[in-house]
């Protein structure tokens, strides 16, 4: 299969090339490199010591003869031509597309970031959709997006759409608990109550993604990703993916890894009954994987929930450190007041059914998980920087 | 009161801009004026004969003291501190934001125009939004968005939220016809399906909007408006409005009464059962200027459903007929190939109550103000370009 993968220098985008390159796919790598200036504009870098841009591209070159090609573009940025001469020239058959600004935290921190995070992503999602739409129809869009689109309202949440019957689980339910009823809106998008403008801009991309298969009868795989977290399987160091820590680009459970072995406190913001939907590097990959070679119909917009288990982010620093603990690394969770507004407390209930039945096989040991993340980071200790640990974005 | 008014020198805001001045408000205008430089480049113009520019800013602050300034910055295309200065400088108590891109078939012409609007109307309002956030939190923001958000779901449409109860009107309800049940999903965002890339980047307005709201406290009025007709009650010539009939700018009715003043046929997409609220111009200056009078509490994101009534387009297009016969303007319904992939039959009930509680009293009588407009622009037919007239663009 041609796949082009969109952030295929990324956290994710690189070992799902590698991943896809190992299966014999054909691949045509687009990044603009954004993550790593804007990490260095933070004054941090990854954890683990990865490839030069350039030693990356000559790297994949030199080992996998299937890796046709690469370009910096920058979707959002540059004319949509440019997009388009990349979709007419490599005709793909499916195109990935991870190259989005993925920081919640940045796009809350002043008026030029949250324009920049919009502009980004809606505006570069855009131009993607008028290029499949010229050039190649037949492509399978599967993009990414996240489980936080959905907000935590309090009531279960579909795979996408109001479901044909709608759960009543109010107090009173009308004949017996458990009865379904005939929901008048079934069919249409369930309503998404995002908290920040980053998880904004992956809302507006929804709606434009939808429209288009609706519109120009494109299909799409839109992807609710939950939080990845841990490293991938590297053949060698050269095939070693990012790996972000900071206030912005980190997420849970890699921060209160990396936090773990400098012995800091794991900074739970607020109560810490916060819940959300968690899966590994590896099962991110291999879901992807799933999604490409079981594409929706044509004019399809279908929705995947993509995570394996939820936890509150107190089981988590809980988690990190007894295995922490384990491997006699001293460290405890430590409540911070919350930077963010969100509900500390919440009834929280995501489907998630449908990559399963598509075959997902998931990593089902988070504990395992996280005491073989600690050990493969713990190298690594003497370059991580405190300085940008700490949460100093106030969303309020 | 202050009232800064962006989009001031449009159809709607020119109008209001004079009806707030009659009413003794200080008023600030801001326009990049780009209606009147894409009209141009449509190589159509206004029908009615406006004052330029300079001439409108010349003859308001000759006529009206409490005119206070104007300013051409762009708020989506300039630097966010652009709008917070004259947040800074003016300290509006309201903000009426109608400076938006506000044409659904030039959005869909192609990708440069489809980026250019939700770049526009999306980035443009975020900068407005952190401006008051950081200059005026408690102004009170009156945003003008348009029923088109909403599109033609097969269920009742409320006034922005899901309601507490949920009217289950399948073919089976459960016990009685009409019986209403509660809903989990109440309170949430109504799901919005909207049928262009402007539509969607009125919707991708109301989603950062009410996070706005939710979480800085700033308070606001969306307003989901029906399709505008007429022109309102100018004193002079000096005060008439632009009035646009091109298949981009020119919406229904504005367009049939035009054809009908020069004998040509009326152009009815598709079958012409669409159907869609409508209300004369002078009724949206009243609508809004209630909405400034009576704004919500702080923190709260309400919606007003704004129009007057519902119409199919072979109604309107009736009506105009009729009432263009009774002038002696001979013209014709005649449906072309719909250009637009929108639903030509469907259900339509949208609730509409608030304004009407708010105080809200409208022109009822269609057929008498579709006779009036036609009157109104018969002195000008000599103006018509017929070449912009009949639909180019194709959505499809």
């Amino acid at each position: 299969m041609k796949i082009l993968v969109l952030g295929y220098d990324g956290y994710i985008g690189y070992p799902l090339t590698l991943h896809l390159l190992r299966l014999g796919h054909e691949v045509y790598g687009v990044d603009n490199v954004s993550r790593r200036r804007r990490i260095t504009k933070l004054k941090s870098d990854s954890l683990t010591p990865i490839l030069s841009v350039v030693g990356r591209i000559e790297y994949l070159k030199s080992n996998y003869s299937n890796f046709v090609g690469q370009s910096t573009i920058s979707l959002g940025n540059n004319p949509p031509m440019h997009i388009r001469g990349i979709l007419n020239h490599f005709e793909p058959d499916a195109i990935v597309h991870l190259a989005e600004q993925p920081s919640a935290a940045w796009s809350m921190n002043n008026a030029y970031r949250a324009a920049t995070t919009q502009h980004e992503n809606v505006i570069g999602t855009l131009h993607l959709l008028w290029a499949m739409h010229r050039e190649c129809s037949t492509a399978h869009l599967v993009k990414l997006g996240t489980m936080g689109e959905y907000g935590t309202p309090n009531c279960d949440i579909p795979e996408g759409r109001i479901p044909n019957w709608c759960l009543l689980h109010e107090d009173e339910p009308l004949q017996k608990p458990g009865d379904y009823q005939p929901c008048p809106m079934s069919g249409l998008l369930f309503p998404r109550t995002a908290g920040s403008f980053y998880h904004l801009s992956k809302v507006m991309d929804t709606l434009n993604i939808e429209f288009a298969c609706r519109n120009w009868e494109l299909y799409s795989t839109d992807i609710m990703q939950g939080v990845v977290f841990g490293l991938a399987n590297p053949a060698c160091q050269e095939e070693l993916t990012r790996f972000d820590y900071d206030e912005c680009f980190g997420t849970a459970i890699n921060r209160f890894c990396t936090q773990a072995i400098i012995n800091h406190p794991l900074t739970v913001y607020g109560e810490g009954n916060q819940t959300r939907g968690f899966l590994t590097l590896n099962d991110s990959i291999q879901c992807i994987t799933i999604a490409i070679e079981n594409p929706p119909l044509a004019g399809e917009y279908r929705t995947l929930n993509q995570f394996e288990s939820v936890y509150s982010i107190n089981r988590l620093a809980l988690m990190v450190h007894e295995e922490a603990d384990r491997l006699g690394l001293k460290t405890e969770p430590n409540h911070l007041t919350n930077p963010r507004k969100e509900a500390e407390s919440h009834y929280y209930n995501p489907d998630h059914q449908e990559l399963f039945d598509l075959g997902y096989v998931p990593t089902t040991n988070t504990s395992l998980e996280i005491s073989k993340l600690i050990q493969k980071i713990l190298p690594f200790k003497n370059r991580v920087n405190k300085e940008v640990i700490m949460p100093k974005v106030s969303w309020k």
